[in-house]
């Protein structure tokens, strides 16, 4: 056995240990007993306490060093070595008393989040928010930065990208997007509504609505063989390998878009896990790239797709045949205008594609603000609604449908939630890419054949897995940097046209 | 810390990862995408490597003498650092390229008999089975045996009881049951049927067996808020702590009984699970003592609860109201033989209380004859049938129905059936045990009252775990070690009244 080959079965038996710790979060948040959270947690820890120290251990290190010096020419292992060591090297940063204190108060936020959200007791969670952003400060000093704290906190799930580019891709997608909303409410008002929501709300039999989302998902390219969906009380994407891929969602007997759009969603994150190269299989490059790459493939699949005229001239007859009664008045012209309202709303998860990217670049400036002291944790509920005002015209009534809406903070979470905007702004980049390379992508899209888009982006993002950073990536897969133009100019098209602007 | 505590600490982390192999498991036998196979089983053999390190390293051996020299003197902890030892010492033999052999070659030969059994291919598993068996072989050898290599086998599912005692049990058994088998099947020929078995084949809508079966599964005391039911190929009982206990089960439309009485059963092994004592948890201790004394407590409220006439008396009301159409002309008599029905057949699962130990009889027979050498596993279809034929007097048309029938050989488990004969002979002594000490026991049972069974069973049973050996346990539960005669006794008084023999 080479040194090679010694450090390539330590990354095996750590990725098979992530892959169990995925199993139990994926059962803790589907079929788990409520009376087995204890020791549900106590067994995460355990498990997630074993990874961490093969990963950041004087075993792995030597591994690592050996496997090095032995300098691989093959693709695949010398980006195995160089991601490794950058996970590392960035990992033995925080000392693990730190990791472990902050694990620990991770658990107790979550918990009093979800407390507090339920009671709409803002004050009741401040504490553990205090906590959950000053452990996010020191984490930054503990890893280290030359411009922005912030750019610390980014790179675990955007590595190479700058809180500077970020602000700078905000900044313009914002000078879009304000007047854009605007001249939609006035053509609103002035009695341009595009269709009556109310089709939405009407009865589909929750049956229905599983078997067409996942008749849906499956000609996406999800692969049911090596995946499957089931129940949860928030729709996520997990994977415990390329072969064994979970999403979940929820149904809503009276509001088709919910289950629908998450289902989209979550197959488009699936199908990208399905499609990392086999190569990579039982490393750490056995990933999507980064938080704004993933998320660039499950708005594709979602928006691009799925909210796109020439799906629903395609899919409208198969989903009619699931709801005859509900849908028998609705043209597939009325149901893509109703997928695409745009109305300014409380809820980041509810929101339409113009108006989300608001909800994401409020978030980004206040914990930017909280980073960088002009704002306190207790100042965020006020700030939050002021924000809410300023950017969408409406305020949150309640904490609730505001600052405590979302899990990210509670979570420990700061520095993710740009990725989300980002990912949309990649999505239309590569979708265009792919367009240029493939004669007939609209035709086959038009037809329902999902293989030429699904193909080209396993071809030149998903194959990839973690063995390019993610600008990298975007650069060889587009011909350029990280740009907001192609996607600004796709929302304008599409929702000038509905709107009649 | 004391070393003690170091050492508890070391025997939850253990405890904490076997769960976890235990939540794979699970998902693996009911969620799990099929495509997922190989990487499970990748990711289950890392994990159980892990726990085997942790079990077997030196560094448990040190913390386990050092405890050890601090002599505790409280019953848990003593009872801790014992079993702990006698598992060390076991563990130890097995070296662990053995150990990883043995669960390579499980997982192919668990898919292989999969297939063999779809296809009714003995061929295409027999090599598989030799390996099975040579395993179990060297097993025993590494282990060490004094008198048979079956007694080393025996001891991972049942320490303390011998191939010798078995033997004396199962003679005892057949002497009476051969008999009993014959007259029951001449008073059927002379047209004593106790009931027409198309009853039970009625249609069951699905849905109505899942409620009924948990309803009944909740009377006897199945906590639904720290266990759930799902469905699986076979039914099965698993756990991965006493607050988190899971139960599958599978449905048949046109067959009340299989869901029913496998509900029942599994609820059985869970009720037993999630009863063991709370300074249990997180060790070695926190499981049931042995396979035969889980089998008497799956055994109790399947056939002496939930096939006794009061049952059946206070229940059937409750089935109706589920299947108001199929059950109109059925009253609690009838219903009550129709589940008794004692009839010989190819499968053991299917099989009535009366020949059950015959099909056990002759897999205990057959495993003697292999491991002996006098007998090879090719030859195992033929002397299967021969031997059906001897027992029970029918001849099984296809290997399917034969020596395929079972998962247990195709998973290395051999030494294993004898623990459900034995099971059912203690469920018996158990249960006049709590009717001796329990005055009013039988009036409770007949109003569907199960608490003073169950508490008097987690009091002499449940909250032990894996403290007493269980030999140990049988006698300070029932005062007597092993003994057929209150079965033997039980079988007769049961099925004579009921054929009017």
């Amino acid at each position: 056995m080479s040194a090679l080959d010694d450090f390539r079965q330590l990354a095996q038996d750590i990725t098979d240990l992530s892959g169990a710790a995925g199993v139990l979060e994926w059962d803790q948040q589907t079929y788990m007993p409520r009376g087995g959270a204890i020791t549900r947690g106590q067994q995460l820890a355990t498990l997630e306490r074993t990874v961490h120290n093969l990963r950041t251990g004087p075993a792995f290190e030597a591994a690592l060093g050996a496997a090095e010096r032995e300098t691989p020419t093959d693709a695949v292992d010398s980006a195995l070595l160089e991601v490794s060591r950058r996970d590392f090297e960035r990992q033995r940063k925080l000392p693990s008393d730190f990791v472990q204190a902050f694990s620990e108060a991770r658990t107790a936020s979550s918990n009093a989040w979800e407390q507090a959200r339920a009671d709409n007791d803002f004050k009741g969670f401040e504490p553990h928010l205090v906590k959950m952003f000053d452990f996010a400060a020191r984490s930054a000093d503990l890893y280290g930065y030359k411009d922005h704290p912030y750019d610390a906190l980014l790179y675990d799930y955007e590595p190479g990208v700058s809180t500077a580019e970020v602000r700078a891709a905000f900044t313009e997608l914002r000078a879009f997007t304000a007047p854009l909303v605007r001249r939609i409410a006035e053509r609103v008002q002035a009695g341009g509504e595009l269709a009556d929501p109310a089709i939405l709300e009407r009865a589909y039999p929750i049956e229905g609505q599983r078997r067409f989302g996942l008749k849906v998902a499956a000609a996406f390219g999800f692969d049911l063989n090596r995946g499957r969906q089931d129940l949860a009380v928030h729709p996520f994407e997990t994977n415990f390998s390329r072969d064994d891929v979970r999403i979940t969602t929820r149904f809503q007997e009276h509001y088709l878009n919910d289950a629908m759009f998450s289902t989209f969603h979550e197959a488009g994150h699936g199908i990208y896990e399905q499609n990392t190269g086999l190569k990579l299989a039982r490393t750490p490059l056995a990933r999507g790239a980064s938080s704004m790459v993933h998320e660039s493939q499950s708005r594709t699949w979602e928006n691009l797709v799925g909210r796109s005229r020439p799906f629903w001239r395609h899919w409208l007859p198969e989903l009619k045949a699931e709801f005859p009664e509900a849908l028998a008045d609705v043209d597939a012209e009325t149901i893509y205008r109703l997928v695409n309202r745009v109305q300014p709303s409380f809820i980041r998860v509810d929101a339409d594609e113009v108006t989300y990217n608001l909800h994401i670049m409020l978030r980004f400036e206040l914990e930017l603000a909280v980073l960088e002291g002009g704002l306190k944790v207790s100042e965020l509920p006020e700030a939050w609604n002021a924000k809410m005002q300023d950017f969408l015209g409406v305020t949150p009534p309640t904490d609730r449908l505001g600052v405590l809406q979302d899990v990210h903070w509670s979570a420990g979470l700061v520095g993710y939630f740009p990725t989300y905007t980002l990912g949309n702004i990649l999505s239309v980049q590569l979708f265009e890419a792919a367009r240029a390379a493939t004669p007939g992508l609209d035709a086959a899209l038009a037809a329902g054949n999902y293989a030429p888009l699904r193909e080209w982006l396993s071809g030149h993002v998903h194959r990839f897995g973690r063995m390019l950073l993610p600008l990298d990536l975007v650069r060889q897969a587009t011909g350029s940097g990280l740009n907001a133009e192609p996607y600004t100019r796709y929302l304008n098209d599409k929702y000038s046209q509905l709107y009649g602007l």
